[in-house]
């Protein structure tokens, strides 16, 4: 059994979403004790933006440049990890009410046409990737953009990755939300404890 | 009158948003014969990732890294060019659902708290700047995502876009759409048309 964990915040030991998710994972090791876990901090080692060169690539073409040989070798072992992976626990801080641009980099390189999804001859899409795999999402926000707030139709970050996950066929996915972490030490000590409420109530 | 023309896509001269944004910029010279352009390509000039340290020196640090300064000498750059435009033009194809992640780390340079909005008293959001900025969108996406369209939950690219903007206080955004690129090179043709048909016809 093997266990992706992912981090995208910028913050350092600061982070809430990295300790949401490194809480995450703890939970699912005591589940799990003998799951193998691969991590990847995407804020401290950030893999090159989407190339025209990559795109290239993934459409066939040889590599040519030797610069491009190592970036379409970290694409691989995201597409293995991933692929390999029963569980992914994604670190998931909103920044200006999406995903970070870093973040976005390692969705833009697991979304493969003829990796992980294809269209069928009809048009559908078809997902490439098994589609037993249990997803976590650690989410954190600053203000409050869950429906019904007065912010929520600027909220492009848990839907933005569920949706990417829905498309790779994906739809066990759920999200440890910790929001409004601006708003105050109370009410963010508040956000986290619940959020570990919920970690501490996953029970597989 | 000043004009900020930026592109964001990786394709190079194979990129329809690139010719659809020159296409929206060389109306607006038409139209305003002496108007300034600056113009920014994100794709070959890739600014840093959002970092601990950028968002500590916008909080009021001090810049302790050399690394650092050229750094937010490029982000005060970007927004003084944001705050002189009168008129705005964003080559917008989209990756995956949404923005590439150069357009996003734009995005992360110019949504800056006590810069470009600050939060009132009261906790409403108030833009620090000007209003009657024209925004215009270039559009380009393979597949269809307008409303009604079966991927069209999918869509967080027009709408983030939108929302950002409109989180700035600029709500004078017009898009030029050309979707669907990826059905064909009839449908692309037409899409294009489609778009050039809108470029022509705007009058002011």
């Amino acid at each position: 059994m093997k266990l992706l964990h992912i981090d995208s915040s910028i913050l350092g030991n600061d982070s809430v979403s990295r300790t949401l998710s490194a809480e995450i994972v703890a939970r699912q090791v005591a589940l799990h004790p003998s799951i193998e876990v691969t991590y990847r901090d995407l804020a401290s080692e950030i893999a090159e933006h989407l190339s025209i060169g990559h795109v290239a690539v993934r459409h066939g073409a040889a590599v040519e440049e030797p610069g491009l040989l190592g970036d379409i070798k970290k694409g691989d072992e995201y597409l293995d990890e991933l692929f390999d992976a029963d569980i992914v626990v994604v670190g998931a801080p909103m920044y200006n009410f999406s995903v970070s641009s870093q973040l976005k980099i390692w969705i833009d390189r697991i979304v493969v046409s003829g990796r992980t999804f294809k269209y069928s001859d009809t048009g559908d899409i078809q997902t490439l990737l098994p589609t037993s795999k249990k997803i976590f999402i650690a989410s954190t926000r600053g203000s409050a953009y869950s429906a019904g707030s007065p912010y929520a139709a600027l909220e492009h970050h848990e839907s933005y990755l569920k949706g990417v996950f829905a498309f790779l066929g994906q739809h066990d996915v759920t999200v440890i939300r910790a929001e409004g972490l601006a708003f105050g030490p109370e009410a963010k000590n508040a956000a986290i404890a619940q959020a570990r409420g919920e970690i501490a109530s996953i029970s597989a």
